[in-house]
């Protein structure tokens, strides 16, 4: 993401260039050459914050949980500090402890891909995604002004919203769904072992394909945004072992009038939806 | 899947023509319109069945299994006599039911898709797709010959195994993943009702529009599914009603190391899958 982002701002999508230099900072020296592709100077100095303009933390959460009271100290005043990262509650809860005059704002572009990492950056990826950014309460607005700009100039659509909400949210349409592909295909694994190997996997057509692509995400990335987001995840496993012990419910009473209502209004709720 | 099949046999794809007659016998006088598109002759008289050499019922599984006792008396001896139903268990062992001279193979093509009905109908449906049969215990294996051949005829790969076996692998591949959708969206419903309905749908991206998909489905095939595979559903909910636990366990007591390990072995799992 973070590749792809400084791409974007290089003009290397069919865009302008859109900032005079963007530096990478990589934390391992290995980086460096897939970093070169994307940044005008790539570099694993932390140093070279003194001189920034524009902050994007584009780790994982719980490595931009450690980056934030590191890279503040770092920062000249009035400049932009934000994050790409995928859950916003406990980052923007650390922006609000740091000093008064870093411009903080939680950001969440959401167009994330299953490959992760450099050699999966993409210059034109923000190009109509929904980008949302979450202020932090009790901080100027001109953080939230710059951010938006930033992410309309890479061509995304920003939204606004409290860290709360994205975070309840997100634990709803993705940081679930993908646990339940998670739990889909040791599910799976389970019958396999069980005897069935080989033809199992030979029939996972396209309903497993589908519900479980989401499975093969970068493993970084997931483990933190579970462990950020974990009083929602929590609070939404429960609503989905409801929504499950629902039909469980109907199928162990053969109650098909019931399991034809449960299935039809989610079917109706899906395909209401504009995705 | 009745019209897609039709279509094949007449060459209406990219092959000749594989049978003489195809007569497509419809339940209602209002599909017979739309019949007509994919069959030599449509008809809503049951008797046409007299002078069939094979009879395909490509109904919702428990149609089905209401369908074989009426249509048997009705058949000339060494009929093939086959379905295209998503469970195997029931059917098969209603099949065995039937008079010796009656030539009964269970049948279920795994090239489904989510629009349902003769408008969705693809004569070229079949091709590469597995075929999978399921022998009836006890009877002549010329059934099983005659509908691999069929099979093949339209481009499929005949698979043949033992209907419990194919239950309880659909059970995982296809039929939980269905329930898991169909909770998802229940579970992400009750977010959106408690106050973030417009922004919630506006967010649900890439993993939830892949997880969520299957959700679409025709839903009186579903309602089949779920009820005539009712042991291996039941059975395989609590295979997924614990993966999710040990996710949850994980998550509630901050694991990292237990929480990556049990996504890693997820997301190999998924990797290796050649689908």
């Amino acid at each position: 993401m973070g590749g792809s982002l400084a791409g974007a701002l290089r003009g290397m999508g069919n865009s302008p260039r859109l900032c005079r230099r963007v530096v990478g900072i990589v934390r391992r020296e290995a980086a460096l050459p897939q970093a070169v592709l994307w940044v005008d100077e790539a570099t694993t100095d932390l140093a070279r914050l003194a001189t920034a303009d524009a902050v994007v933390l584009a780790t994982p959460p719980r490595t931009i949980l450690a980056l934030l009271p590191r890279v503040a100290p770092l920062l000249r005043p009035r400049v932009l500090l934000t994050d790409l990262g995928s859950t916003k509650n406990a980052i923007v809860n650390a922006m609000a402890e740091l000093p008064p005059d870093i411009l903080v704002v939680g950001s969440h572009p959401m167009c994330g891909k299953e490959d992760a990492g450099l050699a999966a950056a993409d210059p034109g990826l923000f190009q109509g995604a929904a980008f949302v950014f979450c202020p932090v309460p009790d901080r100027p607005l001109e953080a939230l002004a710059r951010a938006c700009d930033l992410a309309r100039a890479v061509g995304a659509r920003p939204i606004v919203m409290d860290a709360p909400t994205h975070d309840r949210i997100t634990a709803a349409v993705s940081h679930i769904p993908y646990a339940a592909a998670i739990a889909l295909v040791a599910a799976a694994e389970q019958v396999a072992a069980g005897g069935a190997d080989d033809a199992l996997w030979q029939l996972a057509a396209g309903g497993f394909r589908d519900t479980t692509r989401i499975a093969v995400g970068d493993l970084d990335m997931w483990v933190d945004i579970l462990l950020t987001n974990r009083s929602e995840i929590l609070a939404h496993l429960r609503r989905l072992d409801r929504a499950l012990a629902a039909l469980t419910e109907a199928v162990l009473e053969e109650d098909a009038a019931r399991l034809r209502a449960l299935l039809a209004r989610a079917q109706q709720r899906r395909r209401a939806g504009s995705f």
